[in-house]
């Protein structure tokens, strides 16, 4: 692990068998709320630390009660330590109340193609990130953003700076945001920053003009592949918005163009 | 719940405070292993007795080890009852090991449209029932297809028959396939048979030629809506296809054309 904000943000002491320390920072947080991701990605960690293999491959996450910042408890349950995935339930406590529970495939990605490889497409064309819009451009504070760089495409943000260089909204009606990202500090993206990259951009419903506050119940990241170094490029969008609910589905892409992950979050359409 | 065959064959009974009994039946199986979608509409049974709610919202499974036909214990711990959402650590046991886990996170599924409503596209136009393949025809015995009706469009199925009738294997190339699914009882269809629907096609990779056994190792199914009667319509494609392994995404739409489920898993491709 380098030696990276995101490592050190992300790190868990042992305290007993089966108990990890971690440190919530506020730093990995959208409008006061730490940032689901990020909270899987710690929790990955314990699960790679128990299981002693290298990689996350399959991570599903249910967010059960608002976490805050400061002290946790992570707590392991080996279920399964096997020869290619060992599996780990794994659950956030704060104040004696589990926040978020998880079970987590581990096991070593595959370090190079095998006789079949398929890919449905390739990564999206984007304009250069120095021609994309810096994605601070939303309706709360996003502490996240000093942490993580990243790059909106234009043609797809739901946000545009309007005449007097004042932020404006501009949803365009379609629930498809695409763009770069990639550690703030100029670190490399290691496996656990994907799930926490799955789950920065702007919800995808801004774009239909519903800017609240938008609550994931439940969150899945597969892990493919170990990312190069430098930008990801990713994409997220939406199949469907039916009685209050929506999914969003994300795909992440190395700087070598390789499809390094995937993930759908089940989440509640804000109300305010 | 109704008296369906599906009812049956996932039924529990609770034997404790958080402990239930099932039955593996043999006729939801493939191959000789029982379905993977099946184990989790068993699970999922067994949560919406603990929280009392009337749907599953996601279920996320992690299998762990093989499971066999026959008598099996279902443990459900109580992780958060909600007013809107609720979730509970369901786990499988045969012979004192676990063989599947899953998170189960239950609610009330959405009885009408809310203000915003969306999807990315209609459900696939599809030939009828009557001129699509029966999906029998595999590489092994299918029992599942006697108390399953699918029926495959044959411009996606990885099989043909032959100029003597025989069963021929004809990959297309594109790990796509689309297809109708009911109960073969001529029930209805409820929201934990789509657990078993989003899993019972063939693999999407017998179109890239791949025709072994394909190991499940996380299935996560997101129920949008309760079906309305009648058929279903399927359609599971893949993302990627490397270094041995494959992810194969399903989506389902109702007799309405009303999208009820989508999912998603990750397998390893067939050695054999």
């Amino acid at each position: 692990m380098t030696d990276s904000q995101f490592a050190r943000s992300t790190a868990v002491t042992r305290t007993g068998e089966s108990s990890y320390s971690a440190q919530i920072d506020d730093a990995w947080s959208i409008g006061g709320v730490p940032n689901g991701g990020y909270l899987l990605a710690i929790l990955a960690r314990a699960a790679l630390d128990t299981t002693g293999d290298p990689d996350p491959l399959v991570i599903s996450g249910h967010f059960t009660r608002p976490p805050g910042f400061g002290p946790a408890r992570v707590e392991v349950e080996l279920v399964k330590r096997g020869r290619q995935v060992s599996t780990t339930r794994v659950t956030l406590w704060q104040e004696d109340k589990p926040r978020l529970d998880a079970l987590i495939s581990t096991g070593r990605l595959p370090d190079g193609g095998s006789a079949l490889e398929w890919n449905d497409r390739p990564a999206p064309e984007l304009p250069p990130p120095d021609q994309c819009t810096r994605s601070e451009h939303r309706a709360f504070h996003v502490a996240l953003l000093d942490v993580v760089e990243e790059r909106l495409d234009p043609a797809t943000s739901p946000f545009r700076i309007g005449p007097e260089g004042k932020l404006e909204t501009a949803p365009n009606g379609d629930p498809t945001l695409r763009g770069w990202i990639r550690p703030g500090d100029g670190s490399d993206p290691d496996p656990v920053f994907l799930a926490l990259a799955c789950d920065a951009l702007p919800p995808t419903v801004f774009n239909l003009g519903a800017f609240g506050w938008t609550p994931t119940v439940e969150l899945t990241v597969i892990v493919r592949a170990r990312p190069a170094a430098g930008w990801l490029r990713t994409e997220t969008s939406s199949a469907s918005v039916t009685g209050g609910w929506f999914d969003e589905g994300c795909r992440l892409w190395d700087s070598t163009g390789r499809l390094v992950a995937q993930s759908r979050q089940l989440a509640l359409l804000g109300t305010g």
